[in-house]
């Protein structure tokens, strides 16, 4: 157990996860509720939008009314996802966002072409040009990113040496524009990981590559959600993206079933009982939750908000002693 | 990952801890017709009912009815629990389960008293006598069984030291008439478990005893249940109860929220896809899964049964090649 690291980052993609899926449209002022309550939890990084397609994504089309209707609170770096110059532009134009360039690809051909419309090739094409632009416009590049890493609904099993070679590809990307990657994100887009297979794949890059920082973004579609997450603990891993409730999925990750995100509060509470610094406020984040939930309208994933937190009973035998 | 077991043994608790739980009336024979679907999965020891007291758990007033209904198959052992004498004689007038007896204890006076109106040291007595009468009728006392192992919703935090010492009394009790025990089961009856206690726990009781195999029963209560599964599983625990689509909870753990055990199903899945026998048919697990919520007719947090398999998805690609 000692390799668990002491403090972990979360990265919050609840409003966006879970507002590009959602079937209903949901008010602007609503989303805007949710991701103001959100900031003011310890959460530091909040992907509010994402400025796609709006006929593709329709519960996104309100992405720039979204980012100008937040009341920023001062440390938080409110994010915007975008997979296309197009949306990049966007972004840039609501001047309220944290403007970071990631250099994103994917291990499978048939995924990328139904979420970005693009081979593999294509797509690290893609990420040359995008990489040069945000060079060219002084954007920091810090980030990247790896979609399906441990396995597709189209394409099967990855093996890890497929993942290992495209992260070298990112890192080859960034080098030819004189960049230095902070981390890159392995995504269980799909939900097909075990903590058996983050512990393969973790352990392949960083054999590979030892100084590059990982972080995991993890899908909690087949239940093993928290169980990768740890596995991912135990191998060091110390950044994380979740989403508050359980929000999230992937509209074109061709799965009906419940797909969404890692729950932020539930992560946390995992952490916070296991002696690990998360910065987050747990009671008001289970609070976000419910908003969430009361937002959708629909019962979301997420366990602790239900359960209720230890320390809320510790504190009741407390004052009962 | 080198402890990970070959195989797993699963008992299967979803209709003991299912319809204890639920509030409808359940109709018998749809209780029989999930007890029959389950024996039909590959799993071989089915805990189908309780005899308790009808008046503080309806839903098992019809236990003789269930044990009468079922049509039981070669090689399942279908078992009840009772808690004291007169269940035990309930249990052996049906004439149709196995009989085994369980020395149980818990690690927590309060729960013990509302669950079991006993209190620890009452509950070790009561113990005492019960392994009397099971050896005096030649009744196999194999498994331990220890509530609470983890965390009280009354008590708060169990210390490993008091689980080592009950273990012990178990094995004296065991002792004292001539019995070595198989196995102890850890419960963590309220969803107090991390990780990294189940680690601490079953690490402190292997240390003082190194030979006694445990098993772990784990509520999903807070989202951990799986994570706290694969712990086990590093740990080299290879029994678990689980309870199929993630039926139960207890009716006397203080606790409104959701509360059900781990899910059979999803833990099949996990273990499946890490290469560990279960002999189970996941698929036709599945099946029971949407049966058994079909037959309470609300929706139950077992994951796959929603996100589907990955070995359909891994058929259906290598149909399309």
């Amino acid at each position: 157990m000692t390799d668990l690291p002491k403090r972990i980052h979360l990265v919050e993609e609840g409003p966006r996860e879970g507002f590009q899926i959602e079937k209903g449209p949901i008010a602007t002022h609503r989303k805007i509720e949710l991701i103001d309550a959100l900031s003011d939890t310890g959460l530091d990084t909040i992907q509010i939008v994402s400025f796609v397609n709006p006929k593709r994504v329709p519960g996104m089309a309100d992405a720039e009314e979204v980012v100008k209707g937040i009341t920023p609170r001062v440390g938080v770096a409110y994010t915007g996802l975008w997979l296309n110059d197009q949306g990049f532009n966007r972004a840039r134009a609501t001047g309220r966002l944290d403007i970071r360039g990631t250099i994103t690809t994917g291990v499978s051909d048939t995924f990328l072409k139904r979420n970005q419309n693009r081979s593999i090739a294509e797509q690290i094409a893609s990420q040359r040009e995008m990489v040069q632009r945000y060079v060219d416009l002084g954007i920091p590049v810090r980030r990247g990113g790896m979609m399906a890493a441990f396995g597709c609904n189209y394409e099967g099993d990855i093996p890890a040496s497929k993942v290992v070679e495209l992260v070298g590809v990112e890192l080859d990307i960034a080098g030819e524009h004189g960049i230095e990657l902070e981390y890159i994100s392995l995504a269980d887009t799909m939900g097909w990981a075990t903590p058996m297979t983050i512990k393969r794949t973790v352990g392949a890059v960083r054999e590979k590559y030892p100084d590059l920082e990982l972080s995991l973004h993890l899908h909690d579609t087949r239940a093993l959600g928290l169980a990768n997450a740890y596995a991912g603990l135990e191998m060091g891993i110390s950044k994380f993206d979740a989403a508050v409730a359980g929000l999230g999925g992937c509209p074109f990750a061709g799965n009906a079933g419940a797909a969404g995100n890692v729950c932020t509060e539930d992560l946390v509470f995992m952490c916070q009982e296991m002696g690990i610094e998360t910065g987050v406020d747990l009671d008001k984040l289970i609070e976000c939750a419910k908003l969430a939930e009361d937002i959708v309208g629909h019962p979301l994933p997420g366990c602790v908000m239900k359960g209720g937190t230890l320390q809320k009973l510790r504190e009741a035998k407390a004052n009962r002693a």
